[in-house]
């Protein structure tokens, strides 16, 4: 849908980073006036809801920079080019888990923040998880910790804000939900 | 929690925008190489699950620059500097809306993208609207067209990916798992 449609006069590259891409539009608006809107360009990014044989959810922790304190999510990564979502999803758990999943179900797809960013995240979920004999190596600036916890101690992390991020209160509240089907 | 910290090295402002703000770090990780880090700061945002007497929820679309399209989303706003949520929360509903709301109830809150982002949303919900005899006019850039929904029709909309942003797909998992009750 393209309805009320701003459309670019002028485009202006701010910043091309590692992760992410700032640019400044100077737009028409539907009433004809000018405004700028301020871009963040993202490559998108996949998360995973791994639930153990046991009836466990696989979380990290990790160290995030603009909060200045680690949180605990589902394991999640940014998108490489070219790359279908469920593959990066499988090498993002691999990484960072220590698991594979012989298989993967869709689950939600949601933009993260849609007035400043292109950032669109996948969800999936799996209770086909099998420990990696041979665990890949992740990123090496990245400093991860595995837990592994129930629906509610996951529910009482949210409740202290030590889980507190988009895909990992969704994922929590989808557990949620199908628990009380 | 301060697991994995990321000290800060250097910091350089690349840009301060209207709605966020550039900055890349260098930082120290926790094996003591260096990595550069690209943080957005953004004031936060609100957003408010509105539902009327007769039990339809409402939404608003707009165009989402970074999206090149519009989406049907629920009402939200960046908080003004020192705000307190809940006022932010009554006013871009009223802005939006059209509608007013006598109490809140508070949801949840997430960091949206806390990759590469500060952003921290707050939601709330209320079945308490009434119509304002005297809309107020909202920001003179936005434009703005009020939908009101049932939760089966909300559910159409993300199934044809219509509603598609964290916030948005968040309250109809939320509004179907109350149902569920």
């Amino acid at each position: 849908m393209k309805k009320f449609e701003e459309k670019t006069i002028k485009s202006e590259k701010i910043y091309n980073g590692k992760m992410i891409q700032l640019q400044v539009d100077d737009v028409t608006l539907p009433n004809g006036k000018t405004a700028k809107r301020e871009l963040i360009k993202h490559p998108g990014a996949v998360a995973v809801i791994p639930i153990t044989k046991d009836n466990k959810i696989v979380f990290v922790e990790q160290f995030r920079k603009p909060l200045e304190k680690s949180i605990i999510e589902i394991p999640a990564g940014k998108l490489e080019e070219g790359e279908e979502p469920e593959v990066t999803a499988i090498r993002e758990l691999e990484e960072e888990t220590g698991y594979t999943a012989s298989s993967l179900s869709f689950v939600s797809s949601f933009y993260t923040s849609p007035g400043f960013a292109d950032e669109l995240m996948y969800i999936y979920i799996t209770d086909q998880l099998e420990k990696m004999e041979n665990p890949v190596a992740g990123d090496d600036d990245e400093f991860i910790e595995i837990l592994e916890l129930t629906l509610d101690e996951a529910k009482q992390y949210l409740e202290e804000e030590r889980i507190h991020d988009a895909k990992t209160n969704y994922a929590i509240l989808y557990l949620h939900a199908l628990e009380m089907r």
